[in-house]
């Protein structure tokens, strides 16, 4: 017998073999139709290969990571089956599961594969998927494995081997087709009841541009029809408020081959949006006593060794510049030059808890082909800021930090949001995480207590926490639905005895103080592209680059509107005046394309009135009233910053 | 005869061979005391160089800038004699004029001077300068100045000769001294009436560390005690006022060895008044009509061969970063990159004059030798703009630029100023200034007519201008009578052409911008360096860090205290608590040593009328009064922007 310990740390006995999926039924028949694998001892498994060991288990279904992951796998395995069954002969390199969904790289030969290829391939899974066919796993030699596929002919799987030992190599079949793979799988097939084969790219073998190019497909498939359609719902709505589309249109920003890739150049309108984020960023950290800064954007190869950044973080770094015999990097990150900040003066108890805020600029090196709009960028605009406190302060510190992120999302009516809290793992300490194990304990407490009583929603996560400290990743979904990675927030034990920073206690010896690092709007790039797409462009009042564009009707009223006009700049607000002799329906459905919040229409009877015809973007007609009446209302919707 | 044209456009007929001293004579006895030299046909002469040729002329005294030069190098060949006289056998280097006195460089072998030395070289100076002894020039055949200074002992002398044509040596001798000079000097010691040497230093031959280390000595001369004296008065306050100590005592500012030199971290009190400089130049600029743009602080190489900083002004720029088989470089100025947002979008008349501002920052490399506190360093924060402009609109885009100048001065209580037009030189068109000479013309007049027009001081200066356009440096002089560069405004008609920036024009037709590069606050860093002298730090109410402190006289009245507090952050005036408990007496001492404008004192009398003490920083008790009405002031004094 063999003790099988579940989650809630119920401990069951079951006979050695015994599979995830027995695990299931013996809790209920329901719940074993949902596994699609498990979690064993921290790993993810097949729910149908056997367990010899005690061990800890949790069943993973559609609703964990691990479960979708290991579906989009499978579905991948099942794309491979049914391009097979079209296109004999293919060879195939690797087919992982991704975010949403999976792809596979093929080598097709010199046959071409087409859209509409993809319709039948989905038509074929369709049935393989009917079939349910189970995914069996095997246990296969090398020399075994090799054989197999110089008898099939596929060299990129040969190349797979090649790397594998004699005892690791595993088989999974599923139907009529048997793939290279070390799972974990679902149990069968016909667990994949919805399928959309999304698009076909080129890709290079190995990611190298001197190797064959081979074809990749990618797909999403989901347990029902429901969920597919709600995700090609939310993919075309997607389409629409792409930011990088939406961002040329609006005049948001712009990038230039001569400036370089993933370089942004805010366009004024992009800049009107940075400038109110900033503000408001400024407004909150004041209240909430926070010291602004500003600091150079580089430093010496010294501060990074210090820090640790290097030779760690290199990669992720810009190349040195070599200046009277040292080395000066771009910085990556703000925090070092807020320690010397931290440094530069001695510090007592009463100078702490210290919150030393930033709009820093970061530079980070990525692979020009993860670019990507403003989503992935190598320069960073941060609402960046650290606090140093005592450890007695942290919990009150941290709690406020946490506050703040919830103001925000209020104010973006970001709805749905999760704090992913990410943990040491004991038996890493003084490998991978700084080993202060009581240290640890005492700060995920804290922090997982701050997250309870303030009643966030949240996961954790062990072995994922920073090398220096436990770590929250902040999660968001736009209104459509999608979900972005917005800001991470850390705990740091370790900056601080690096740099040797400490601070007077009350009973007058040195201490060190705890770190935190927040940057609750995450970077300008990220954050405005996710709000483009949360707002489609249409961005509420206070943050709309143009907030009121009068319309008047023929030139006869261009002295009126002027009047108008000027009366708006008076009150801060940010105004045009259309000024074409254009007709008024052409000007109004230009301000609607250009997603101005509020028109104002002027004609004689306005005029003559000493009033405005108010038109709300999206909303039409809604009514005529005084210009200060019509003030009075937008300056209450931009200073207390409202939705829409 | 020959004729001497004077500046006023009058010419005289003089015998060849008159000297500036005879042509001053001409036309008052009075005038040819004053004469230190002269201007001929743009080149500084003695005044007693007998001239051959037709040439114009202007006399040069105390008052010019070449007068005044002429003056101070003449003071350093009789520091030489001084010194020869005190120290036999020492060998001579160079000796210049400076931009306040001169300095000469000197081999004193084995002998060390001190501080006592330099009393007693300026009485012998006194003694030197009473005897009057001309300045005699002497043309020197080449082998006759090497027999003299090798019969002299002197090395350095001889090194300076073998890079001298024959036909081009001169010596200068007064009194027993006799020096390599090419001069121009002034026609006799007697001028010289007041004499301070100031300090002495070491410094390389040729600049150079591997060389053996002379003797430097300063100096400073006057042709009066009384101008001696003030400035020996101005150089103690602007000790007391040196913005390094001031930057240090009221923590504006700090440096960092790991981040490296010039590269400035501002602390939370400097980064208060930039943010306060930054707000100004927001709402200036705004209601100039400026657009704000945020752009990334590197470019490509391409970009800068586009602009043609590279290779020329590669020096001044940081090193390339090498990735992705490009070259990556930190902008050294932003100007590139708004050409980038200003050619992002097609453009017409319509949307000109387009003003696209920035606070850029800027990586320039300077010597390490060179960096000094604010007023040199690395890395630059600019109040920057381009305006891009039709021929037609230039004027007044140029005049709007200077009534902001003017505008700043008001507000920074800057009285004395002026501008320096550097212009074009016809004869180095197409090699040294773009090969446009109708535009030269046109648009010098441009801003000439400008700065008549709206009455700002200026001089003229030929042969200074940019390689693409005419050129204003601003200069401006602090509280205690300093001068500090200010700002660069320069006219572009190159830039566009290489950048092939255009608009449709109002035929449309493309046609090519004008650019003026503009930046009224200069840097932050030169400031800000500057307000420190400038206010001795006592910074007024709207730029102070802190603006009032709030002093309970004891414990007793700290609740009251608190409520005063909370008022004044309501208010959103920057305020704090001095909650020590300490003598009001130490209380008030030290807020005036922090420099904070306003102080409150808060006792029993207070706390029962509801009402506050103030005290004004510098000026004592201003009286009693309701917290309600203080805040009223202090608010209009920040909001106006008032000045003490």
């Amino acid at each position: 017998m063999i003790k099988i310990t579940l989650p809630d740390g119920a401990v069951k006995e079951f006979e050695s073999g015994v599979t995830a999926f027995d695990v299931a039924k013996s809790i209920s028949e329901g719940l074993a139709k949902k596994v699609l694998a498990a979690d064993i001892n921290g790993e993810v498994w097949d729910a149908t290969r056997p367990i010899n060991n005690d061990a800890s288990l949790k069943l993973l279904t559609w609703d964990d990571a691990g479960g979708k992951s290991t579906f989009w796998h499978s579905s991948a395995h099942l794309m491979a089956e049914a391009v097979e069954a079209a296109f004999p002969g293919v060879k195939f390199w690797v087919g992982p599961a991704i975010e949403k969904g999976f792809y596979y790289d093929m080598d097709l030969g010199d046959r071409k594969i087409s859209e509409e290829d993809l319709i039948v391939l989905e038509k074929k899974m369709q049935e393989l998927a009917k079939q349910n066919n189970k995914y069996i796993r095997k246990d296969v030699p090398k020399a075994e494995a090799l054989k197999y596929f110089t008898e099939k002919g596929d060299e990129y799987k040969l190349d797979l081997i090649s790397n594998l030992n004699d005892g690791e190599i595993t088989f999974y079949t599923q139907g009529g087709f048997t793939d290279l793979c070390r799972g974990p799988h679902i149990p069968s097939t016909g667990a994949i009841k919805a399928i959309k084969l999304t698009s076909i790219a080129g890709a290079y073998w190995k990611g190298d541009e001197k190797n064959k190019q081979l074809t990749r497909i990618y797909g999403v498939t989901f347990p029902n029809q429901k969920e597919l359609d709600e995700y090609v719902l939310m993919m075309e709505e997607a389409k629409k408020r792409d930011h990088r589309k939406l961002g040329k249109e609006l005049g948001i920003y712009t990038m230039d081959d001569n400036v370089g890739p993933g370089l942004i150049l805010w366009m004024p309108n992009g800049t009107v949006i940075i400038e109110e984020l900033e503000k408001l960023a400024k407004e909150t950290e004041k209240e909430a006593g926070y010291k602004r800064v500003v600091t150079p954007h580089i430093a010496k190869e010294s501060m990074y060794l210090t820090s640790g950044h290097l030779p760690y973080y290199a990669d992720s770094m810009f190349p040195p510049m070599e200046m009277d015999g040292e080395k000066y990097y771009l910085r990556a990150m703000n925090c070092p030059h807020h320690h010397k900040i931290f440094d530069a003066e001695q510090r007592s108890y009463k100078d702490l808890p210290l919150r030393i805020a930033e709009y820093g600029t970061c530079y980070r090196y990525e692979q020009s082909g993860e670019l990507f709009g403003l989503m992935r960028v190598r320069c960073l605009h941060m609402n960046d800021a650290h606090i140093y406190c005592s450890k007695e302060d942290f919990a009150q510190e941290f709690k406020a930090v946490n506050a703040m992120y919830l103001k925000y999302f209020k104010i973006f009516g970001i709805e749905k949001y999760v704090m992913r809290l990410s943990l040491h793992d004991p038996e890493k300490l003084g490998q991978k995480y700084v080993n202060e194990p009581e240290l640890w304990l005492e700060t995920e407490e804290l922090v997982r207590n701050v997250l309870i009583e303030t009643g966030v929603p949240f996961i954790e996560v062990k072995g994922e926490g920073a090398f220096y400290g436990p770590k929250i990743d902040v999660q968001i979904w736009s209104a459509i639905g999608r979900e972005f990675t917005l800001a991470t927030n850390q705990v740091d034990f370790a900056q601080s005895r690096s740099f040797k920073l400490s601070f007077t206690n009350q009973n007058n010896q040195p201490e060190i103080p705890l770190i935190i690092h927040r940057a609750p709007l995450g970077t300008h790039e990220r954050f405005i592209g996710f709000l483009l797409e949360h707002y489609a462009g249409k961005f509420p009042a206070w943050l709309a680059p143009l907030q009121v564009k009068v319309l008047p009707i023929s030139d006869k009223f261009m002295d009126y509107a002027n009047t108008v006009l000027q009366k708006l700049i008076k009150a801060d607000i940010r105004a045009e005046i259309d000024d074409r002799s254009e007709k008024i329906g052409k000007k109004i459905r230009d301000t609607e394309v250009a997603k101005v919040p509020y028109m104002l229409v002027i004609g004689e009877k306005e005029m003559n009135d000493g009033k405005v015809s108010v038109r709300r973007q999206g909303k039409g007609d809604t009514g005529v009233k005084p210009v200060e009446e019509f003030i009075h209302e937008i300056s209450k919707e931009i200073n207390d910053r409202l939705a829409d």
